[in-house]
């Protein structure tokens, strides 16, 4: 099975208005609630790909129950250690005429050190069981900023690949902790290295610790810098659509061409493909499999010249 | 026991940010939850008054369970009728520089006709209880619209006191039912009745079937027009804070001062100072009781030339 974790899961509320305005009164017209987090919509993606896959992470409280009620009508087999706090809830305000969306994003529960303990146990022994872990999204209170590396270094002592996708100080931590890959987005690299040339900026997050490093640039695709090369993937032309979750398929796609064992250049095409069908779809995080299928022989993987 | 009875429940999230700005991604810095919706509030602040009371009304799903959860730890008793579908939320994002409040505010759950059975059940069981019954809020999908209508006559026969304060349609068809008091705001009056005055327009309104209209004016106070004569109520000067739950304190002085046998410019003197006291309380539907007892004796009510 392929393990993900979402120290900070939430539960995803999307509500429609008809024009977001400050300061005055609206009416909902649809609210949709949805087990999210990171790691929860790689799994997602997974299953729906047809790969075992078990969710670890916190949840907890009132919010907590509804987000695994939610979780065990999908594919995911629920590890989610219990918190006495209540669990973050995540609004996004669509607007029914422009579709943009106003992000609101409640902290999350404060981890007591029992319940840290108790995460570190149940992850410890599911790692013998994992072909490969992602360790996914933002750190909730409470928990140290180190954690990420520390979930490295025992996935890492186990002989299970692992993945990070984070951001901010908790990545700079855990690309120091030898990750076997990490999937920043541009604005995340140019925040880790300084550096604003993407190529650049891959090659500089990939010397700071991380075997293999795969930059989304949205709608410019991936670049990959790996041991085995250096490689672009685009889609055959820029994709509308709703760009949520497009982020969590490459990491979606990476684990499954991971633990398929696939060479680079395919693992890439399926991410681009993949990211791409997610943007397609009509339902955020959801993807649109005839548009994956159609997509995967038109993506451009090109090879680089630069040294990994 | 003083009965109020609350269709929509909601529970009351407050959220605050820095500044919302349509489009981005905020940080929610606190989260406050809430039992809420009107005849809530009122029950709350009863209470507090020292006034026995009892809440009906809908509540149901993981939220309704959250808001009686939460209610519990509060003075009025629960006679909440349970729903199949979830009680809604309403999000008051707050800006922490300027205190702007957006409103977000949820539907609510389809009450289905054997819910509402449910209802008129409970709410007839408890009316030879209760010396006066408060019908408080807007009406949740599947209710229909002369529902307050069909409550009042039910209280009429049962020979106890009924005060209305919701708006619209409900508020037009539960005038007609000739409700002992209506409390509309100076907009909810004026779409009533089409007038601008707000003197004219109370007139009218209690022409329309109520036997007494009080009309909450904001900071200019209350216009009372009933059988015993018409008065004009307000505070010695404008009071600056959170209006929020200002209207629910106007309806439980209005109620405790009817249960309490008081003259008339006695109830709405209590109504003026408890609302004022509501917005100087720095907790939205709190009411800062020093201040209440310090500005009781200066409000000013006058009675007016005006026939009833």
């Amino acid at each position: 099975m392929i393990l993900t974790v979402t120290l900070n899961t939430a539960l995803d509320i999307t509500y429609t208005v008809d024009t977001l305005a400050p300061h005055t009164s609206h009416r909902v017209g649809e609210v949709v609630e949805r087990p999210g987090g990171k790691g929860l919509n790689v799994a997602r993606v997974l299953a729906a790909l047809g790969h075992s896959t078990v969710v670890t992470g916190f949840a907890g409280g009132p919010v907590g129950t509804v987000l695994r009620g939610l979780l065990a009508s999908e594919g995911p087999h629920d590890a989610l250690v219990p918190t006495a706090g209540n669990t973050r809830r995540t609004i996004a305000v669509v607007d029914t005429a422009t579709g943009d969306t106003t992000q609101l994003n409640e902290p999350g529960p404060l981890i007591s050190p029992g319940e840290w303990a108790a995460l570190l146990g149940r992850y410890t022994a599911l790692l013998p069981e994992a072909r490969a872990v992602a360790l996914c999204g933002s750190l909730p209170p409470g928990v140290h900023v180190g954690a990420y590396a520390d979930l490295i270094r025992r996935a890492r002592a186990a002989g299970v690949p692992v993945l990070l996708d984070t951001s901010g100080e908790p990545l700079r931590r855990g690309i120091a902790a030898r990750p076997d890959l990490v999937k920043p987005n541009a604005d995340e690299l140019a925040r880790l290295t300084g550096a604003r040339d993407p190529l650049r900026a891959t090659l500089d997050a990939r010397r700071r610790g991380a075997h293999s490093v795969v930059a989304s640039l949205g709608a410019d695709g991936l670049i990959a810098v790996t041991p085995d090369g250096v490689w672009r993937a685009a889609p055959p032309a820029p994709v509308r659509g709703n760009p949520t979750g497009a982020g969590d398929s490459v990491v979606a796609a990476l684990l499954a061409g991971l633990v398929d064992g696939l060479p680079w250049p395919e693992r890439l095409a399926r991410a681009v493909a993949l990211s791409a069908a997610t943007v397609l779809a009509p339902a955020a995080g959801e993807f649109d499999r005839p548009a994956h299928d159609e997509l995967l022989p038109l993506v451009r993987v090109t090879e680089h010249a630069a040294a990994a």
